[in-house]
């Protein structure tokens, strides 16, 4: 795998022997791919998620009915763009960085938002929306996601998936993935009907045109779900994982972070472990380094934080530096992103960086 | 004016004699009447404005082909329900007091997001949705407010009022309006065909139940607008004006504040002025006081600072609280809401007022 782009970071010297296909220098640095949703952030209390029956930090999927009764007992929201690897896509275009976006959205309000908000952040997004009342009740409407913020900060989401679970191999844009240094799939879209086949496509044209291909394990549930295939990718298809601690666990079946680290090291994968508080481990070939957090200002909503960390990580390696350098970067981009509510930065994350020193 | 509620305040020994309609106490603290709007919220700078011919810190009414044209040139936004009276009732529901709203909604995702907002605060609200394609193209769907948040934390607004414009005198709600201590107006509604007749009928029924009348001025092109009818209702029918200094020079076309406060003082109304960073001005007959602003942590966007302050003003009021306690609640909540993004408050404000020793 040393031939793919993104550990050309990590190895310079393989840089001149590294790119088979792409004669050009890639046009984006990451592509992702990923669900399309619309986040409605409110803040709740304890009581409210037990009532509800809600386990706290993690993603549910639920259907049109359950989404009703849940938003009828949120507070006042604000509803933002949002969305896993769409998200990272926003981080990577905050911090200068040229990146793609393959999702589906419907015709209808939440569909203008996000396409808006994409775009207008600079990353390249051209959706064919579905008619927001075509197919079964539980593929219509824009995904939307419902974020319950506790005192402690944590997040609970409970998501809609909607037209975000159209998504079939037919929708993944080939020129868009070949233009790219690294494609970044959600695992949350092995949860759609079509995703594991849509993903596999993409992975393919990735490969073919040499480009590294990033997995992100999503969420705790999201690793029971699809932890099979998941291992499998890891076999076959991956260069790089990002993941927090207990997903880590749930994918090796493991009390152990150090057990987990282990068996993330034999693959041979680069692979960025974040633990919350504690900052994050990185585990590339031969090496393992523990970097520090970037304590926040104030802590908010944690929302995104995962997915900043992977904008900051990945716009780093496409950009030469380091493993270690990109996850401080990585940690840099998280600290913002949980500072306020809603998964997308809100201020310059480049500027950030370069007083930060970790972009010039 | 002396029998109305607010006053009573002022003037407690007049409480007695006060009440000529209604024997029981009023069921809710105050009802707001105003367009239902939703914010769309970015960051911007100075030079899009000018690129988009727009003058900082207003409120111009667009249509919907000026709204996609302003939208295209925002950046990521933010969405949150707003609107200038429905901030107010729901800032007087989050510090514990009682308020209903009213004002017309569409049947699209945007009036669901609005009407699930003020609920979900305990603001009373009953809409009758109007059909989202029903009517000519500027009434179409449910209001939406374009608010560019430029480097010096001003808001620059261009609102599409939509469903809004549809509000009429059969919209009103009498027994809601009557259940009342104040009837608090927003001078947007002069905009929308029918809304000077409608905010009539409130008044007349706010009137006949012993509701004291409140005006908000608005914004200074919407007194530039509506300064004969807002003068009228002056003399005629209002108990209370709130306004911040623009407002007021416009309504008396003066340059100098302290003409404004002298003119105001004639009326023998209950007058506040907010000066932003400076305080505010209270006028009641007989008495000028200066009330210091609070300074919040940070200021990030000024969008429902006066909203937030007529709400702590209005709950203070309806709380036998003196004019001078209540401009400093409303100093407090308006603080509070320029420390984020969006119109309405993050915190609890009740908590808030009471660690501030502001409530009980």
């Amino acid at each position: 795998m040393v031939e793919r782009l993104v550990l050309q970071a990590y190895y310079p010297h393989a840089v001149t022997i590294s790119v088979p296909v792409n004669i050009l220098p890639p046009e984006l640095d990451v592509v992702c791919l990923g669900s399309s949703l619309v986040d409605v952030l409110a803040q709740t209390d304890d009581e409210t998620l037990s009532r509800l029956g809600l386990i706290k930090g993690t993603m549910d999927l639920i259907d049109l009915q359950r989404a009703d009764e849940i938003y009828a007992e949120m507070g006042q929201a604000v509803e933002v763009s949002g969305g896993a690897a769409a998200n990272t896509a926003a981080g990577v275009a905050a911090l200068g960085g040229k990146s793609g976006f393959i999702g589906k959205v419907a015709d209808d309000a939440f569909g203008e938002i996000f396409t808006h908000d994409m775009r207008a952040l600079g990353v390249r997004y051209q959706p064919t929306p579905v008619p927001a009342a075509a197919g079964k009740l539980e593929a219509q409407g824009t995904g939307r996601c419902l974020v319950l913020v506790t005192p402690d900060h944590e997040r609970t989401l409970n998501t809609h998936l909607g037209a975000a679970t159209t998504l079939a191999p037919a929708d993944i844009d080939g020129p868009m993935v070949a233009s790219a240094s690294v494609l970044y799939i959600e695992g949350y879209l092995f949860d759609a009907p079509q995703g594991p086949e849509a993903v596999r496509e993409a992975i393919r044209i990735a490969h073919e045109a040499g480009a590294s291909v990033a997995l992100s394990l999503a969420d705790p549930l999201c690793v029971e779900r699809h932890r099979r295939e998941f291992l499998d990718l890891l076999v076959d298809e991956l260069d790089l994982v990002l993941c927090n601690e207990e997903e880590a666990l749930g994918l090796f079946n493991t009390t152990s972070l150090d057990d987990a680290i282990e068996a993330f090291d034999e693959t041979g994968l680069l692979v960025a472990v974040t633990l919350g508080a504690k900052g994050s481990v990185v585990i590339s070939p031969g090496e393992i380094s523990r970097v520090d957090a970037v304590s926040p200002e104030q802590v908010v909503d944690t929302t995104g934080a995962g997915d900043l960390f992977a904008a900051g990580f990945l716009y780093a390696l496409t950009h030469g530096r380091s493993p270690e350098l990109a996850a401080q970067l990585g940690g840099l981009c998280a600290s913002e992103v949980i500072s306020h509510m809603g998964p997308r930065p809100q201020v310059d994350l480049a500027q950030l960086a370069r007083e930060a020193g970790l972009i010039s």
